[in-house]
């Protein structure tokens, strides 16, 4: 494996007080895990003059790329910029496709004279490489002391990621990566991660010590991910096709894809490639199955749309719930749910539909319905199925299991595996 | 300012290869912070005995208070407990209170047998004060050297979160003569991080150095937050209190609310104080704005349902947008937003109703309808009012910033300020 080593320097006071959690570091520690440079330890420090030099101090000890987030914005409480410059020796220049794109940012979308201080965030070390962010006004920077190099990027998640993908890994890839290194990615479901390990523990055991295996768990699913270092990419793309060909075989019957890729989308891949299409009827869910399958590009020609029936009323009115099944049953049950997804199907005229109604808490349960009983209903023209699942997180936690749930159990049946 | 300084260490390969989102630096930051004890850094380290080493002496160097969460865990990899055993110059020895709690846990709930992992967990250095943890088998630990106070706690967050509260704050608290400190913290809406600083420049030149402001801007709205220190706590209630009454004045037309809360709490607590309901009828955030709605508990009193109205079709049979709208001006317009949201709300029977129709990339612009373009209408009983927005970011981006804006315009119209 490689012998390089990061550290994450993540900036700013609303860190240190616990009112934002860090979701940039998980996105860095992955994608640079992904090249093969391992993270040596993350530090968050405050908007501290002093705490930052000696994070930057600590981090340049041992690790050879430091990327810093945070810091950048066009307030006063950003001190890193100026910071940096001293610290490396530069002086504070005005970058002039920076100011430019800043300028065109105001002008054109925002339709709002710029003011000085949207004018300094062209400014730059002159001691720096400009990252041009395109997704912003707060550029990034690059600098190199010592034979380390620096990456200071705003700490808004989309830019960062964005400067990320097009400048820190491109860069880092090219001046650090001399192994290969070759990724398979699979995505399971309907099996929990310690039973899933249990099964393919044989698997595992045989893999050769420069291949390994990474089990990243999240929302009822498990993602298991294979990656293969070597000196030549050809072999090595050979080797880990054929163990990820073994790995495939071992988690068959939970196989969701054998890519990189969400639920959601393998199931618009899957709509799209038979020109059908879907709708939703949703309680507890209250629109986010309907979020997650309209939120990539391209999701308008399988997803029709949906009838959120929050409040009982609006699944008696607009899905033909009969008020005895509300009565008797509940709207938590078999009935209600295959009657959602049979009059959402119809009344839309979509191919599929998908219905969900649920406990999600806190609170709501009754003797017969615990928290987090969760009924799912998916229908296509021929049949209505539903299943009932029980759930144990928090609120949001549940909505969001409930919502892959039953995006999966749409899967199934556009499969015919149900 | 003086005051009693924290680090947290958090240990786990996990960690670093972004596996999982580090959510208890948060809760420890915040519960420290409400103390008065502020936190000069967090450092996260995989499961290596030099980096676990280092991380300690880095942050003996500068605090007195150490908080180590993670590697207290049955299984092969942790090595933190041994490590700290030698650290501190002990021996392992069996703590028996705790191994009669793990022999319970096993016999009476797990209904399994214990194995020689699991007794391993009974034993602590000879050198820790042991913090009994009924929540798990992992008994927390702390340590004492020179001055400086060590908490090891386990990383399953809702044992560390108990440890936390029980015993950890419970100690720092006796501990340490601490100074007060004390926030404030608002949401405005409708006005950028940098013209909002421009516009309250006088205010923060004037604040005390005492007293910081800090900004922190998401989904298009700007959180401001005021932290004082003082020595004592009424003198400092007091002053802060009045500075942020000038904070409130001066961005008066900009404020949301004066509490640390989201915008769709902000509206629940409007609409509830009310006894009224809203209906949503979402074309380009398919539904996302139905789960803000519906995100929080207790939102079934005033969120009724909506209309996803993804394909153009569902906008003409279930919300009775003429076809000659769609085929004129088209589905991006005042028009077409204006009737989505009357019709909901008249169909639907709720005293709001709120309507997107925009085009949220990547692609779909056309000459007249630019990237980003949104149009965001709201309604009650009396009137429907429109709104154009255009925003620049990432398809999710424009999602997220899109609820969010829908969302300002219906309290806007709630309390009658459209």
């Amino acid at each position: 494996m490689i012998s390089t080593q990061a550290t994450i320097i993540t900036i700013g006071d609303e860190l240190l007080i616990g009112q934002v959690i860090d979701t940039n570091s998980a996105f860095i520690a992955q994608e640079l895990n992904k090249l093969g440079v391992s993270l040596k330890n993350r530090i968050a420090v405050g908007d501290k003059r002093e705490d930052i030099i000696q994070a930057l101090e600590t981090a340049a000890k041992s690790t050879d790329i430091i990327i810093l987030t945070g810091g950048l914005g066009p307030t006063a409480d950003d001190i890193t910029k100026p910071l940096l410059c001293d610290y490396f020796g530069g002086k504070m220049i005005v970058h002039e496709p920076t100011l430019a794109h800043i300028t065109n940012i105001f002008v054109n979308i925002h339709k709002r004279p710029m003011i000085e201080r949207n004018r300094k965030q062209a400014e730059v070390p002159d001691v720096c490489e400009v990252l041009f962010n395109e997704t912003g006004t707060a550029p990034g920077m690059l600098f190199k002391k010592e034979n380390k190099y620096y990456f200071s990027l705003p700490g808004v998640p989309h830019e960062m990621r964005w400067l990320m993908l097009n400048h820190v890994l491109p860069f880092i890839s090219k001046q650090f990566v001399t192994q290969k290194i070759s990724h398979r990615t699979l995505l399971t479901a309907g099996i929990g991660e310690s039973f899933l390990a249990e099964k393919i523990a044989h698997f595992e055991n045989q893999l050769p010590s420069h291949i390994k295996l990474a089990y990243l768990p999240n929302f009822g699913m498990v993602r298991l991910r294979l990656t293969g270092t070597g000196n030549t990419q050809d072999a090595l793309e050979n080797e880990i096709t054929i163990q990820f060909e073994e790995l495939k075989k071992a988690v068959d019957e939970y196989l969701v894809t054998d890519e990189d890729e969400t639920m959601e989308m393998v199931v618009g891949k899957l709509l799209k490639s038979k020109n059908q299409t879907v709708s939703t009827a949703e309680s507890c869910t209250g629109g986010y199955i309907g979020h997650l399958l309209s939120k990539n590009p391209g999701s308008s020609t399988f997803y029709t749309g949906g009838i959120i029936s929050y409040d009982n009323r609006i699944k008696t009115e607009f899905l033909d719930v009969p008020t005895d099944i509300l009565t008797t049953v509940g709207a938590v049950s078999q009935e209600a749910v295959e009657q959602m997804a049979k009059a959402v199907r119809e009344k839309m005229n979509t191919d599929y539909a998908v219905s969900v109604s649920g406990i999600m808490g806190p609170g709501g349960q009754t003797a017969e319905k615990p928290l987090g009983m969760v009924w799912i209903g998916v229908a296509n023209r021929e049949k209505v199925f539903s299943k009932v699942f029980y759930l144990r997180f928090d609120r949001l936690r549940n909505i969001e299991v409930t919502a892959n749930q039953a995006i999966n159990l749409l899967r199934l049946l556009i499969i015919n595996k149900i």
